[in-house]
């Protein structure tokens, strides 16, 4: 059955958002009595029914409806650099929604070429993911913060910055804990800089690699991600 | 550095071909007298100075060789259906050979919408990620087969089909034993159909699942990559 989103999700009778109206009715075809799945990415699935087939503010009354829970108490945050070009951010958004992520902080540092994103856009490519895999909650994506104001604040888990610099490193996949918050630093096309470094060491982030591949900054982040989901699988 | 590749690299000096000369001498804008270095994706590296800055056919002279050996025994191919949307396998392509892969086949099913595929620029993206990443080895990419063919060829090692079909299946990461060769099969988007899978079982694949996610093709490719590696590591 296909599925829509609506962030705000009442009782009873509702409308899809202009977006997800023209998709249900004029992409779909969907017609008055069709049913449709909705989700709003904190947990909830309803089934419901079209009413009101308008593809500016479709009209749909809700037939049942499951509330579910995050059954873990640990997440993943990865605070990464955006990348110079927009569709390698856009696909590590999408893969590491896809594959299990629950925050996304873009950091801008030092060789940061981005400094800006639009993160309308990029909300768009969340809520795609989850519908196309199945998820029910969304992750949060933060609007962008200058590395050094994020790395100062306080963090409830266990620190990682993956950087490609001279200096003892462990390897990510070991230094991993299963059933613990995780905060994982990934840079930007030209790395962090020495002072981003030392100043992440001094806040206690702990240095790590992936291995001898030298990965991009989009990639770093899909493996970091995997790497969490498979130690806490 | 930057590097070149060049597939069939002589002793003593040699040319770049027409697109690697162009990249180094229009794009790049190297003079005669700066070094390069050279790989051909067979484990060698060479240090090279350029001799004559021809921006169609660079010529090149070797300083110093090194030849390496793949330094492991066991190998991981991946064969799976080309997505409708080419931008996607060419990610699945890009990312699989960052993280590390042996071989790659692409696989028609009977729901594949893609039945074709341009190998020479799928080759460029393989030897692009490998100088990017930093690797001496370039992957295989096979030409298409028809899946009940490839499916049917003998293969030295453990054999794994990821299915969204109902029926059990073990998770993958449970499944791996690590230094032993794996082959796993990743279907289309309509995923295969149960006469593909039926065939798989009886030809000895271990049905298996990635978690609880619905992934897309690519990204059910670069999931089974990197858990090989993870596990590996």
């Amino acid at each position: 059955m296909n599925i829509f989103f609506v962030a705000d999700l009442s009782t009873g009778s509702f409308f899809l958002n202009k977006e997800e109206s023209k998709h249900c009715i004029k992409v779909l075809r969907l017609k008055k009595g069709d049913q449709i799945l909705v989700i709003n990415g904190k947990g909830s699935r309803y089934q419901a029914v079209i009413q009101n087939p308008d593809s500016n503010a479709c009209n749909v009354t809700i037939l049942n409806e499951e509330r579910h829970q995050i059954t873990r108490s640990y997440h993943l945050t990865i605070a990464i650099a955006p990348t110079k070009n927009m569709d390698r951010f856009e696909w590590f958004l999408e893969k590491s929604t896809e594959i299990g992520i629950d925050r996304i902080v873009p950091i801008i540092c030092q060789h940061s070429e981005r400094k800006d994103l639009k993160t309308d856009r990029l909300g768009k490519i969340l809520i795609s993911a989850i519908k196309q895999s199945g998820q029910l909650f969304l992750p949060e994506l933060t609007q962008p913060i200058v590395y050094k104001d994020f790395i100062r604040q306080s963090f409830n888990g266990d620190k990682f910055i993956a950087h490609c610099d001279a200096g003892e490193r462990r390897v990510f996949k070991n230094s991993l804990i299963a059933g613990k918050n995780v905060l994982v630093l990934i840079g930007p096309e030209g790395d962090f800089d020495s002072a981003e470094i030392k100043l992440a060491l001094e806040q206690g982030f702990v240095p790590v690699t992936f291995g001898e591949s030298r990965l991009r900054t989009e990639t770093a982040g899909i493996v970091a991600c995997h790497t969490f989901c498979l130690v806490n699988q």
